[in-house]
């Protein structure tokens, strides 16, 4: 089914890449013995809690402390006053702690460290602040209206030409595509234009965020929290505390979820700032009321999508506008929405617009492959539908179009090699395809796209004294990336996996590293430990050569062994790692490889899923009965990782496809933040997700990775939306699909039959 | 009076080395931040005691824990069963818990580990071992005696031919040597013989050794210590629990003091047995008595020297024979005391020979320069005697036989480039040796020698986003390394000493590091640390010539910054390492300089100490009244830890010479575990000790750098022994000279005039 890669390099064949070992951290993880973000206490340390706007959107006149400082046990207060101008990172600044205004319910106003949460709890209370209460917005089109409550005054559209005169809320206008989108509308024998709307989604993580802080009377500073990037919490630190980088040392703890919402900073400047001020550890933790109103969920969006074809089938124009609100400051993911939505197609004539709009809700951050599950949702439902439309299975209408390497993508470059194509070939050929269904049952599909980055990375691998291996690497493991890196570097050192052990350095002992985001982890850090590794072999090569008396290049390493090679092959016994790091010491010194590189190469990966449900024609509700998702990795360093990435984002999709959802009360306030109310699925709403993993080899790496963190949460909302039409014969055109919504929808279809 | 150094490399103009900033470590260590090796807990920790013999000499018969182990809180007990057979560290495994015979008082027997310390200890009473009690020896003299209990049946003399029969308490015997002494001493005018010995002293560290340990059910490994050497704890412990290397992590602690000390294990595997046996983490901390009875002084010893001269000054022969115990396991320093002996003198014909000697006692540990104190009290007492005796000036006499660059060292190889001539050369022209004296008040002179090591090292260098700079180094910082790797790293970039950020990093995060001893640090550490700069400059010159479009090789880095070099000099601005760092990025990745090596020039130090005292001829009691001290440094990095170094050699010499002792009862047993019975200098009992910093640069350091911290505890006893027979008129032979000893002295001297 797979394609041979075109690489002779990549057509390797893997001795241990490709197996599935127990993960180095797991019984850490299940005796409860690893350390998270709360789990890090020091002597002496105080508790931190912040104080956040009740109002939506309100003009803070003034902050009295007095009342909440004079409480025995409190031992610092920070507002807004503690921490100067900062441009680099002035919307950061501004988010951790509200200026002039408080722009979100949830907002933070202050934050009191005391002896215990319970007293700094109650001094809370005591703060007095004078709020001048505004008129607030948090639905992204009526944001967008002309008579909108403007969040900021200074704020003028960029992307538009000329510049606008007066402030909106809309931050960025976004433009992408090439060809005539009137010319192609033209052409097409069938069109459909579709407006959706999304609501915002949590990343649901379980660990909610935690930090301990501790600055010393010289300037020194450590800090330990849950984060998917530690180096960036250090640089955003440093600059917001005005301290060098070099003297701030972050410590990643366990992570108990991310889903790219940990790579930001919410309590940690403010703990770090409370310590400064006050010499004494401090630690906070978030409630999950917090998370929910002042971390970083994703954007709601509102969308508009038109595509037209030939009747066989040829997708001849699409057209699509995005509108993604990301909370009170600018940097919503419509620009990825933007460019992903038609990614998975090559396209003659296609635009995409995005708007980046700013509303009273918490600031968005970074929710696996952002901004382009939004925008897949629209796109894929219109593809599903005009394939109906056209009587073309959906998959067959999808492979007549699908974009392949040297196609020019939908927002500019070219591809290079990609899986799509497999995807949906895997697709058509995996029985689930074809398997019957019963009443009220439908079966969608849905395609996606994500680019997956590369970014800075810096590893070190070291050779023990008995040839066993420390590998460090710098990337917090979110997906078992320990794991894979073990393999890689046992695979390329020709030991057993057993025989490496991989850490996440703190950023004090190893060199940059990029966040764990954009599923860049097993493909960077992954390439990175080849290469360390590689260079640890050649030095090895060296040391053996020293103990022959040959040249170094006359030595190869090979199933784990220094062997002299050429003139001198069969010579000399081979030596092995193990032989070679005995002698370490008396043939030079300790044996390190390392490598430090922002690589190019990170290889884009498709999905296809499929998708079965049946919808209670009584209540509305949905229910997942089959989900089964095929993806290229690329190369599948650990298959059962790659698999828990593909189940991980399905079963996302499927909250955010069905209940998941922000409930905005009209006075601006969210209604829902806790888990009863914000309904991610359970095991019980869900079937066991099924894999195919696709392996179309990355030529920009080694040994062929692809990322494949992201890419499973695109797809999912369109394919079961696509499922539910099949089933219900509605087509669902606002997330989240729930019961109430997709009942309206039946008895409106009902009703107007 | 210093020599230019004869190589140009040497003779650099520095910038920051010399200077003497404040230690980054300084105000943790003030404020009681800074964490000790009993200040780690973990969460669910169990405590851990350990049972001692009471015995000095016992066969164990059998060892029953039933009733301890039934005790409420007690969770694990670990004896000699728990620990497989290990040859290659057998000695080390039989000292931390004892196997078929207890070997001294205070040797383990049993651990617990238990709910709380005081179950622990409850608990260890309820232990019932059946001991057979075996007569003891402690003295050195006796252990060698023919008659003397024998400590280990299977110990047959190494190092004489042929091997002796029987077994005895002789492990090894050491022969050094060259020329003909029987014909040198017959060309002498003078010779004076005597023999001597010293008593155990311990290094007093304050912190007693602790230790935290936590290995989980899969086999990994963590450990928090206080040691000198975490690589060295890691690779011992994993042989004795048997783990592989990477899957244990060992953290080193602030260490409150080791002195060589704490260049071993005694408490670590027991806990991590203790904590693989329950799962739960495992602290331990040893009691001042336990860190007396059963952790490791220096070796007691007793010698005999002979040196014979002509009237003129010339030394024509030197003999001496040296018995070192060890205490209850081979390894006593004895070797080290017969090569440094006659270090200082070049000579004709010389001769030395060790005894390494077991007895009951703990098994010694290293301790500054170990060995070499008690060989120096012996040689420099006679060769003090003698220049009197022919009456020629001490430090003349010194002078006229000094070693210099080329000589034969007594132990065999050719000095290189040395400064003991420079030190005996600042001593006569310092005005504390012409100082007038009173009554009752005499001046004494001493010399010595060590050698330093180098050792396997490993460093990172990594250059922030904002171009300041972490260094990465894996030697525990033991007298202010953290601030002289700046300083080197700083000079070596040209950029301010506080923009660089030492930390010692744990062993799975470097490299293999040797443990910090031998005086090896600063001198290997950072030799290594200036070479990993280098290479991150011409990193950042790479990457300068990427942003110029020049080749590398056309830029060069001067005064802190990237230069068009040649050709091109001027045409472009120099670019300062923090222009460079901010877009590392985009030129490629992270910057960052590595170095392993395990480097050969550790250059030897010399030192030459002066000192006054008054004795009171009442009580025997010395006092004294100023010391200086002059020792060559090669380069002093940061020339107030050199001098901290001078000092605090100084004072343990003091404290050896005239009150430090172990005091053994015929019972075998130590009478004076504790700090009010074994009495260390206190300031009261000290004048401020003068420093003079010689620098006489090593050309095996490329800023020619000497190690500094062991030689200076090496001349004191004998400089004061020197000088109280100066100043009453008595030669003490033995240590400490404590006043009873001193006014018996007195006391028989007067009796016989």
């Amino acid at each position: 089914m797979l394609d041979k890669p075109k690489d002779a390099v990549l057509d390797r064949e893997f001795k241990v890449v490709g197996s599935r070992p127990v993960r180095p951290d797991g019984v850490d993880k299940v005796t409860g013995r690893a350390k998270f973000g709360a789990d890090v206490s020091a002597p002496g340390m105080l508790i931190g809690k912040v104080l956040r706007s009740p109002h939506p959107h309100a003009r803070i006149h003034s902050i009295d402390i007095h009342a909440a400082l004079a409480v025995p046990g409190v031992k610092a207060i920070v507002t807004r006053d503690d921490f100067a101008e900062n441009k680099k990172h002035k919307d950061v600044l501004c988010n951790i702690m509200a200026r002039d205004k408080a722009l979100y319910e949830g907002h933070a106003v202050a934050a009191i460290a005391a002896t215990t949460g319970a007293i700094a709890r109650k001094a809370l209370k005591l703060i007095k602040i004078d709020y001048d209460i505004l008129p607030h917005v948090t639905d992204v089109d009526e944001a967008m209206a002309d008579d909108a409550p403007i969040l900021h005054d200074t704020m003028i559209t960029r992307g538009v030409d000329p510049a606008p005169e007066k402030p909106s809320n809309v931050a960025q206008r976004f433009d992408f595509g090439h060809g005539d989108v009137e010319d192609g509308f033209a052409k097409a024998d069938v069109i459909i234009e579709r407006s959706f709307k999304t609501e915002a989604a949590h990343q649901g993580y379980i660990e909610p965020h935690a930090c301990l802080a501790s600055v010393t009377e010289d300037g020194h500073g450590e800090l330990w929290c849950c984060t998917q990037g530690h180096y960036a919490v250090r640089d955003v630190c440093a600059s917001l505390l005005g301290m060098e980088v070099s003297k701030l040392r972050v410590t990643a703890s366990e992570i108990g979820g991310g889903f790219g919402g940990k790579t930001t900073v919410f309590l940690e400047p403010l703990a770090l700032m409370m310590s400064r001020k006050t010499g004494r550890p401090i630690k906070m933790v978030m409630d999950r009321d917090e998370v929910f109103r002042a971390s970083g969920p994703t954007a709601s969006t509102s969308s508009w999508v038109k595509v037209g074809a030939t009747k066989d089938g040829k997708i001849t124009a699409a057209s699509a506008e995005f509108r993604y609100q990301g909370g009170a400051f600018k940097g919503s993911p419509v620009q990825f929405g933007a460019m992903c939505a038609f990614a998975c197609y090559a396209l003659e004539n296609v635009k995409t617009v995005g708007f980046d709009v700013v509303t009273n809700r918490p600031k968005q951050a970074a929710y696996r492959a952002p901004g382009a599950p939004m925008a897949a949702f629209a796109v894929e439902s219109v593809i599903e539908e005009l394939a109906i439309k056209l009587g073309i299975d959906p998959v067959e209408f999808r492979l007549k179009n699908a974009a392949a390497e040297g196609d020019t993508s939908s927002y500019g470059p070219k591809f290079p090699r990609i899986g799509l194509v497999e995807t949906l070939e895997a697709a058509k050929a995996h029985e689930h395809y074809s398997a019957p269904l019963g009443p009220n049952q439908g079966r969608g599909i849905g395609s996606g796209y994500w680019f997956n980055f590369g970014g800075a990375t810096s590893v070190s691998l070291n050779v023990h004294p008995d040839g066993t291996v420390a590998l460090v690497v710098g990337t917090p493991d979110i997906g078992g990336s320990r794991a894979s890196m073990n393999l890689m570097a046992a695979e390329e050192l020709g030991i057993p996996y057993d025989k490496v052990n991989t850490i996440v350095a703190d950023t004090a002992s190893l060199g940059f590293n990029e966040t764990s985001h954009g599923s860049r982890v097993t493909f960077a850090s992954g390439l990175a430990t080849i290469e360390a590794a590689r260079n640890a072999k050649n030095e090895c090569c060296a040391r053996a050569a020293m103990i022959w008396e040959i040249e170094p290049d006359a030595v190869t390493w090979e199933d784990g062994c220094a062997k002299p090679a050429g003139a001198n092959a069969g010579n000399f016994e081979p030596m092995t790692l193990a032989d070679i790091a005995k002698i370490a010491e008396k043939t030079g010194g300790p044996i390190s490889g390392h490598f430090e590189k922002n690589p190019a190469g990170a290889g884009a990966s498709f999905a296809t899923h499929m998708v079965d449900v049946e919808v209670d024609p009584d209540t509305g509700r949905v229910e997942i009965l089959r989900f089964t998702v095929i993806q290229d990795a690329g190369k599948a360093i650990h298959p059962s990782y790659v698999e828990g990435q593909f189940q991980g984002g399905a079963v996302q999709g499927v909250g955010w496809a069905l209940n998941e959802e922000y409930i905005y009360g009209a006075d601006g306030k969210m209604q829902n933040p806790g888990f009863l109310d914000y309904r991610i699925p359970v095991c019980s709403d869900l079937p066991m997700i099924d894999t195919v993993i696709v392996e179309v080899p990355n030529p920009g790496h080694p040994y062929g990775v692809r990322g494949v963190g992201e890419t499973g949460i695109v797809p999912p909302m369109a394919a079961i939306a696509n499922a539910i039409s099949a089933a219900a014969g509605v087509r669902m055109t606002e997330l989240p699909m729930s019961p109430p919504k997709v009942l309206k929808a039946i008895d409106d279809a009902n009703g107007s039959a």
